[in-house]
């Protein structure tokens, strides 16, 4: 009895010391949260460049200094490693992976050069150097491209259309800016550069949700972690007002009747638009863009509300300050910091539930883009054997229905996993779509009295599929080259002499 | 200060005191576990109804006095009222709603009557109602089914099985058990009657894991709560020795090369099994059963450990007892017990992902019934204008394959939720492969002078889909009539003059 007694005396000043200690803990913490927090609005306070009443500021290094940390997790978008399975360290040549799709984009730029993705560092190396902006041959004619192309690519793109209009800004030939875009992907894309806040500075999100009937102002601050993100990972196309003559190029979101396939799909048939007319089915193609803001929505993580930024650019500590690394990279590459946050499950199952998803949607990928191409070379021979256009219309529907599923489930890199039965879903009506194509003109080569299968070219390689369609492979490269060794570095010592960029930015190192 | 000394006085004993009652709180607990765990430990050392040494016992009424909440649970599987949209609350005529699944099933069973499962309670009851099992004649033959077909239905199965042997209970004519299956699926099917351990009753399961080299009385109690359930819920055929002349019906599981569609599917090709030769195609088609087991594992709940009763049985409380709860249902009728043990998102919203993920899916299966039963009936169409066997090998090869996955995909109810993106690849191949046997026969007709679209059936309604296939449907439903009226009630009389069966057995109330 004496001994219990003892003991529950025992118990309760064991308990009222530990009690003393979290106690003491608590105080601590607090203390140590205050001391953060003022750290965070010193650095606020005490600006070097205090940008102040500035709405763009473009040269990414003048932030440096005030922002060291964000900035040097920035910088580090030059490198691009996707720690997973299917990208490498280096930006992949696609078309030679999937040589098919050369087929599939005949009629296009695309099926010239089409590479992996890396990362904001590049986006001004990387459009310059892309066979698809073409070849100037003076410092401001001779692209094939609008200034539209630009649109993502640089702080310095809100600069010009305030400075010339943003109408004046998308027409012009895309070798007009050449010697203005200077600066690559960088702060004041995202960030009001007085404040510091996210905001948009891209016109046509901010038109899109109007068209909606939304004011994108009253975002929250969690919604902008997306929507910044989503200036540019979306669907766009160039519009042209019917009402004038001359071609607009403005950019737009096709997104008045909804985000899914099926409801930007009825917004284009309204009006008929088409991006290209394929040089062997002449089915009128839509390209999709990169729907990765639309299609993310329709996945579990967007409909949870997870934001881009908590997985792209997930938050981490230094020196006791919190900040957003802003070296955007694939989630699978600091699972510490993205999934492990939320999911309960050893780095190497989640890995593993995210290649099984890609890999799934993949599979069925893999089978349309093959049978969609052989599509596309059977409504040919259908073409070459006397096929009307008659007789054609309900196939070039199909194919038209087909692609645009097709290039709206692969186009955005990251669907396969941000919504893989959706992507799944698309990908199973592109496939009947192709193969209804299919049939159809089979049907029709009977009718012209061909009974026995297309003969199919050998598009085993990339090269070999440019050959078939009669791509001059060599001649654009040979000019690309030629504009990089005469048109290109005018530009940037033109900019550099006007003061548009600083000496040690990414650009003026490289190019 | 001093007020201070005070506050911090008053906190310290606030502290203090809180503890006390905590502590308190936390002996009141045990306490109130040591005497639940009393409670279920008196409940098991004071049976009724010992059944010391069984290993079988049919009569599930002799449970009933010592497992009182288990019995009244599963009674109430008698009532199938599904919280899901895509179900009401009585079985649903599947064929009425989509008639294509007549023409699918053309020269098999299943085109002649189809209705979405009922509760447990039912086994026995939908099992001699259904057309598909024929109308015997005598007491013991006439059907067009062997006994294999009642290996689901009772606890009477392993019963007859420890008495007639295992091979001679499969391969009997149905009728001959009809007199001893008469207690519905309950609680020794998946309960040891002397320690209600879970067991496995069942030879097939068992046999299927040894021919994997794997031992199922090693399995954890965890894994049980899915394997006693996948006795049933399964992919199985009826094989026949090819070394005996007569036919086995032996219930086989197709496991030996793994779980995925395509596994089973090259299982099946190993030895050209087929269920039945498609009436209209003559296609050797593979009948899909309820892969509910195999879809689940490759979705992420099945994937995460989680068994089938933690969703369909899920834990509930009565008089400080926890107990599984026996009537197994939809997951959706009782979400405070299912989905929110795990996810913390409102009933409304889980309900809507799980309505979205099935939507998807039916999205895709509608495409793949409508161009499915459109292909058999084009072969159809080929075969009647002299297409030869030759020239249908490979239209016949695409068909089974479109086939057995749409059937897989949709055969076991759950799997458009248990794995949403596996059956969404799943369906796109058999869409896929249902169209390019399209592509096959219009050429093939077109060889055989057939250039226009083969004209198609009204198959609009179930009666206008078996008017086409020319079934005798009023002489099916008669002769079943007949059989319910004169040699049912037999078969009941029969068993419970021989004590097989309880006046108060579901079955002997309703039959």
């Amino acid at each position: 009895m004496e001994n219990n007694n003892k003991l529950s005396g025992f118990k309760a000043w064991a308990l009222f010391g530990g009690s003393m200690v979290v106690v003491f803990g608590l105080g601590l913490l607090t203390s140590a949260l205050m001391e953060r927090r003022a750290e965070v609005a010193s650095l606020f306070n005490n600006r070097k460049n205090m940008m102040t009443g500035e709405k763009i500021h473009p040269q990414n290094e003048d932030f440096r200094s005030d922002f060291p940390r964000e900035y040097q997790t920035w910088r580090k978008t030059e490198e691009t490693s996707f720690e997973s399975k299917y990208n490498s360290s280096e930006a992949v040549d696609v078309l030679a992976q999937r040589p098919e799709m050369v087929v599939l984009w005949a009629g296009y730029a695309f099926s010239w050069d089409y590479t992996t993705p890396r990362g904001h560092m590049h986006t001004i190396e990387d459009m310059t150097r892309t066979l698809r902006t073409g070849a100037p041959d003076t410092e401001t004619t001779g692209s094939n491209q609008p200034g539209t192309c630009w649109t993502c690519k640089s702080p310095d793109v809100p600069r010009i259309m305030q400075e010339k209009g943003i109408a004046e800004y998308y027409k012009a030939n895309w070798a007009m800016w050449g010697n203005e875009i200077v600066n690559p992907l960088g702060c004041s894309d995202c960030h009001d550069p007085e404040t510091m806040d996210l905001r948009i500075s891209r016109p046509a999100l901010i038109e899109a949700f109007q068209r909606q009937g939304k004011d994108i102002t009253k975002a929250t601050p969690q919604e902008m972690r997306t929507l910044v993100c989503a200036q540019c990972h979306v669907e766009y196309y160039f519009r042209d007002d019917p009402a004038t003559p001359e071609k607009d190029q403005y950019l737009t979101f096709p997104w008045d009747k909804g985000f899914t396939v099926e409801d930007i799909e009825a917004y284009y048939d309204e009006t008929g638009f088409y991006d290209y007319i394929h040089a062997l089915s002449k089915t009128p193609i839509l390209k999709a863009q990169h729907p990765g803001f639309e299609t993310c929505k329709m996945g579990i993580h967007g409909q949870r509300g997870v934001g881009c930024a908590d997985c792209h650019m997930p938050y981490m500590n230094e020196g006791g300050v919190k900040f957003s690394d802003h070296h955007v990279q694939s989630p699978l590459n600091k699972m510490d910091r993205t999934c492990l946050v939320c999911h309960r499950e050893s780095e190497e199952t989640l890995r593993q539930n995210v290649y099984e998803r890609q890999e799934k949607v993949f599979d069925v990928r893999n089978q349309v883009e093959k049978e969609l191409a052989k599509a596309h070379i059977q409504a040919k021979y259908a073409w070459d054997n006397g096929a009307t256009e008659e007789q054609m219309k309900e196939t070039l529907a199909l194919l038209r229905k087909s692609q645009w599923r097709w290039d709206f489930a692969v186009a955005s890199h990251g669907a396969s996993f941000h919504a893989p039965q959706e992507v799944t879903r698309i990908l199973s009506h592109s496939l009947e779509y192709a193969l209804k194509a299919q049939v159809e003109i089979t049907r029709t080569l009977a009718k012209l009295g061909h009974l026995e299968e297309v003969p199919m070219p050998d598009i085993s390689t990339k090269e070999k599929a440019q050959q078939y369609l009669g791509l001059d492979m060599a001649g654009k490269v040979a000019a690309k080259e030629k504009f990089l060794q005469e048109i290109r570095p005018k530009w940037l010592e033109d900019a550099r002499a006007k003061g548009k960029v600083r000496d040690d930015a990414y650009t003026t190192v490289t190019l």
